[in-house]
């Protein structure tokens, strides 16, 4: 069921600061039934693309599921390397690490740009809403594939701990620890944030509804929308004490007649260069249909969404949860993810909140590791 | 020099609440020679497009300038009509109010839709940079045609307050207030976010490099440039308060197989709806070119731009001031403004601080003007 592939995948989110680690194993997972989505529709040949490291114990009570965020990969080694450094987070020595790329992404895992066995044809604009929940029970089916009926801990920031507590809400007798990272379902500023997003790629004509060759891809729509996503990843302290009002770096005059500037598009200011670079690195890894497939994944996921009260479906929890806000992230404020745990513990669940001072937004899982290792100690 | 025109434009940027008054005039006013502009570019045949309110009284000694933001208009009567209620700040037995289109604009003076009188083509994109300081020596010139040598007070939000602090720098001794509400020199994240409304426009192949033709303008680049603005209008909490994780009014269902919803697209929450009929609205009433032009103007606004210290620059200033931060305002957050204020102050300027407390981020100066007197009062 399993075919060994090569690591194929560059880094994910965030720079690695420390030598990055090599899987044990990659591969990819075929299920071998159809998966039924929460819509009601169902996904067939699904394909999970996974990462491994350290060794699975005699015992099989050392599992451990990292759950990447939105433009992440299995790689877990390569983008969040410093959760593996001696007494962190996570031990290569004791624990048997997975982590499985979401459903919907490029990175492996089935998604907009495979082919639909129903239609032979690539899903395209056509991939189908794939939840939270369907990727839980997804990797649920992976892990029964591996012997792995318990996790010590599941854990990951933002997106990744969407998939960490629906974990725990699902699979209640399979996780003993979630730690959830910097999230809280979406407020109305952050489907905000997701719409503006859509709509640049959407607005591309490159995108062409959604039907694009690989070899043209929408570029220009892409890299837009990662360029807002940044702002909603980073802070305004953090954007004030790099950039300023300083000229682009690379000798752009803002005020003046050059670099265009007699004209309506001035000079760029270091701020503005510095989004260009981000979203021109970010075309390099990510698709678009992929983009807008995860993006609807975040924006949709609210456990209390339906007619349940928040007694009903937290109160199945049985693992011990800690939340994690981030000071300064705008996207997910630490008031939203604080009064978010406050609802779970309501619920009579064990969850506890620390939160980690950085100015680095909603980023700073990612840029910020030693930081984030440190609060979790 | 002045012609008399009927009242052509619709209301500002903000809803009237209050019955809209009609100008006692309204008119274009050509200066008489070029305006030689900060950048050392001129601009030939300069119209400012004004509109006045109540009468100059004989000792010339009443007026009143009002400065509109980005979007505004040159009827202040339409758009900010609470600051003319009965014992408010304006008052149109007392005072001569003046209130003038900023260069750049769609809405009557000099902008990137007028002839280019050295070329006889319109200026399209290569309508220069006009700094706020332009705009306010052209002003100046206006005023003096008007026989007004002295404001009594000069006043705006935003953008307008840029203009009223740079008229009590540059003109010290014509300006015996200053009214400078919700604005500073724009932050890292307030460049970010015109960089990314720039680029909205500029990805629109309709812009054509800013040669359209009037009658196929970049539609969906302005409207996606208006909600990313929109964002930065108002807060998160308004947001929350007003949207909140509602599917959009109409009936479409985020989660469903509907409105293509089983696709990479889905039915739209409540905020999305609202933002695509904010760009909509805002695509009638306003031109791209016009919208790329006060973005730099605004961008490049900087007092201390330059070699000279902040006391040589604030220490001219003679008008005494007033500053205003909006408690909920992210683009120029009040901890900002309270800080450019105290900088003027050490500079020996008389010049206090006050706050607004409102959850309508920036747009609160135009969106609560009765709490925005109460204030002032």
């Amino acid at each position: 069921m399993s075919v060994m592939t090569e690591a194929r995948i560059g880094a994910g989110a965030a720079p690695a600061r420390t030598p990055v680690l090599s899987p044990t194993y990659e591969g990819d997972f075929v299920l071998d039934e159809h998966l039924l989505l929460e819509s009601g529709r169902t996904l067939a040949n699904v394909t999970l693309h996974y990462a491994v490291y350290g060794r699975l114990n005699a015992a099989r009570d050392n599992a451990v599921l990292v759950c990447h965020a939105l433009s992440g990969s299995a790689l877990v080694g390569s983008w969040w390397p410093e959760i593996f450094a001696p007494g962190a987070v996570l031990s290569l020595d004791n624990d048997f690490v997975i982590c499985v790329n979401m459903l919907g992404s490029c990175y492996g895992s089935t998604g907009p740009g495979s082919v639909d066995p129903q239609t032979g044809e690539v899903y395209g604009p056509n991939f189908p809403l794939v939840s939270i929940a369907d990727n839980v029970r997804a990797q649920a089916l992976l892990l029964d594939s591996l012997g792995i009926r318990r996790l010590r801990l599941v854990l990951g920031g933002s997106i990744g701990g969407m998939q960490a507590l629906d974990w725990s809400i699902l699979f209640p007798e399979r996780v003993k620890r979630g730690l959830i990272i910097g999230v809280a379902p979406l407020s109305a500023m952050g489907l905000a944030m997701s719409h503006l997003q859509r709509q640049a790629i959407q607005h591309d004509p490159e995108w062409a509804g959604g039907n694009y060759l690989p070899q043209r891809p929408p570029r220009r729509g892409l890299a837009l929308a990662r360029q807002i996503a940044m702002l909603s990843y980073k802070s305004a302290e953090l954007f004030d004490e790099r950039f300023g009002r300083k000229p682009n770096r690379n000798g752009e005059d803002p005020w003046g007649l050059d670099d265009n500037g007699g004209g309506l598009i001035g000079g760029r200011f270091d701020i503005a260069g510095y989004l260009d670079h981000q979203g021109d690195v970010f075309i390099e890894r990510f698709d678009a249909n992929a983009y807008l497939a995860i993006l609807r994944t975040m924006d949709t996921w609210d456990p209390l969404h339906g007619r349940k009260s928040a007694t009903e479906i937290f109160s199945r929890i049985q693992a011990r949860l800690s939340f994690v806000g981030i000071s300064s992230d705008w996207l997910f404020p630490p008031e939203t993810v604080r009064h978010f745990a406050n609802l779970i513990r309501a619920a009579g669940v064990q969850a506890d909140y620390r939160e980690m001072i950085s100015a680095h937004g909603h980023d700073a899982f990612l840029a910020e590791q030693v930081e984030l290792v440190r609060l979790l100690q």
